[in-house]
């Protein structure tokens, strides 16, 4: 049964820049973390959600690099990828094997080295998920496009870059009370204002960083859950649909229809509204992104979801808290392993586990994990009684 | 249920070298001759197989990639990667969308771009399939372990390399009736025991050559396959296995345990044994690698696996018959493709539609897809009433 799937364990590594050690260091701690919380020494499968360490740490196979290093011989292992929605799709891929019955337990890793190399380097990787012949290879970048989007965007609807400042100062005030955020600095509007440009209007402050991290997962059935934790996180609903993945082969590049479709999806599986969510991890790579994904899920009407931000209805104590530990912006987004720090964080969430980052009340999660300009949208919600 | 899954169509492109096409060129070959094989026109979700597509065409981000190409806008899609695995961990995957329910139909695709790219460049990239750490960072490489463990198995079993060139010369021989084959000579004996060296003691005729290529299967409910297609292909069996990444790492080097332990799986899961198998697709990239994924399967006694060969068991009447339409060796190896391939080929035998390459009454057969030197292993076993 696919709504019959039980979160009993997460884990995660700081997100940063971790020079020091390697990938699978890093993938490491995140899975001894989630299987120490879970109580179990071990599982019967591993999803691994990574973009691109075969580029960046020339490392492929990582199903069977992360089961060994962690001792865990002989385990089913493979690795997914969706570009920097890989890890929505591992942990949808790893709630397949446990609703199947195929596997009891199966531990949901993402992790992902990103800054360990050239900028220039890891711009190209990146440009690897749009689409090359025609996007990646005229010179496109994904922050180059989410700036065509965002010109595009405020013409349109006639709203200045200042409209969009609120959700990076959200994202870095939630953040400055996570450990394990990559900026635990405040931001104002002002500073938001004057930050250099990275592709006009893109600034420094409006796009998220490529981080290095790792976040993990134990997923099992909603009725092993029971006997194996106090408050296990039911996995009430799941989908993952794709665009055009062109930007300029969209009919409609202002309406992530993927992002539209996978929420669509998953309202239908659980019969739930946006007015029931009470947090939203959504992928805020850039205000822009982070705009029209909320137009696109039923948050807001089309060319208003900027004001959920500007409104200030968006912080841990407003109408919708979105980013609740920082988001991509200010923990950072570790590509592969970002959908998975949402699955951890709305579990911290709905278990009462999140400290200073606390929702009151939290009872149902959305997250949203999307690749890139929207080419893939994985959605998920989670709940408890 | 994790039985309850049935093939009920099958497509694939010539394996070759496509200097002409490109990655979704070549991946649509294999989806439109799938789909028209099933008699439908779209799925609920595709799974695409591959393993180097980020660095040998610059183009991750394979699943939003292919639905869009292929016209199936929205569509769930998602790659998956484990090395030349790639292709029977999709195929796993694709049956999971399946049996939880998620998905009513599903297409795998595996496919790979693998010649159109500098030789050196594609050696650098097929070793971050090793581990890159401690094998491929010292300049070890994946035919250069093959015969290190060559090497070590003559010297322990007191064989010579021509107890090894039947695997070859049988693979030639299928592959030559095959029109979808990447070479369709025949190769004798002598031939192969006067080819060049690749890594002493392997040669060119005994290591199986990377490809392009592509194939794709649909899965679908085994209740609704038979109301869809006169002969649906059941999926009886399937496991994924993992051993330690590095040869170096491993208790025994001349057994591969991830190929033991998911054929462990897979008899446990039919109830069936090696002797009910009426032909197995292996993963011959290289003769001993087939040699001793006989032998971790049961096929043969620990040291005997080459006798199956030199005693000309393998042919498609013979006792054991594999390889049936050339293998890796013959047909090709087209990387993350290679187990889709076989998906296709095994069905293709168990419908009677194989033409001459036809094994006489096949009812059960296994497929063996095994990355590397033997990290991550899959094994499916097909059947029909």
């Amino acid at each position: 049964m696919m709504n019959n799937v039980s979160i009993v364990g997460v884990g995660q590594a700081p997100v940063g820049e971790h020079w020091g050690i390697g990938l699978r260091q890093l993938g490491l701690q995140a899975m001894q973390a989630a299987l120490s919380d879970a109580g179990i020494r071990d599982v019967d499968a591993v999803v691994v959600g990574n973009a691109l360490a075969g580029v960046m740490s020339k490392q492929n196979h990582l199903g069977a690099l992360m089961t060994d290093f962690a001792g865990m011989r002989g385990t089913e292992g493979v690795r997914v990828e969706a570009a920097d929605a890989s890890g929505g799709v591992a942990l949808r891929q790893g709630m397949m094997l446990v609703a199947s019955g195929a596997a009891k337990t199966v531990l949901v890793l993402g992790v992902e080295k990103a800054t360990d190399i050239l900028a220039s380097a890891r711009l190209s990787a990146l440009s690897t998920f749009l689409d090359n012949e025609y996007e990646a290879a005229m010179g496109a970048t994904p922050v180059g496009l989410m700036a065509l989007l965002m010109r595009r965007y405020m013409l349109e609807y006639n709203v200045e870059l200042s409209c969009f400042a609120n959700f990076s100062v959200n994202a870095h005030l939630n953040g400055s009370s996570n450990a394990n955020a990559m900026f635990r600095n405040k931001l104002r509007a002002e500073g938001f204002a004057k930050a250099s440009l990275v592709a006009d209007p893109i600034n420094l402050f409006d796009v998220a960083p490529e981080a290095d991290g790792a976040a993990a997962v134990i997923l099992t059935s909603t009725e092993r859950a029971a006997d194996m934790v106090p408050q296990p996180v039911r996995i009430l609903g799941s989908a993952v649909a794709t665009d055009r993945l062109a930007v300029h082969d969209r009919e409609d590049m202002l309406y992530l229809s993927a992002v539209g479709l996978a929420a669509e999806r998953v309202y239908a599986q659980t019969g739930l509204k946006p007015k029931d969510i009470d947090l939203l991890e959504l992928h805020d790579s850039a205000t822009i992104m982070s705009t029209l994904a909320l137009e696109a899920s039923g948050f807001a009407p089309r060319g208003h979801g900027w004001k959920l931000a500007s409104e200030n209805k968006i912080g841990l104590a407003g109408e919708l808290p979105i980013s609740t530990f920082g988001g991509l912006k200010a923990r950072g987004n570790p590509l592969g392993a970002t959908g998975v720090y949402q699955a951890v964080e709305a579990t911290l969430q709905l278990r009462g586990d999140a400290g200073a980052n606390q929702v009151k009340d939290a009872k149902i999660a959305m997250l949203q994990n999307v690749a890139m300009l929207g080419g893939t949208a994985t959605v998920h919600i989670l709940g408890v009684d």
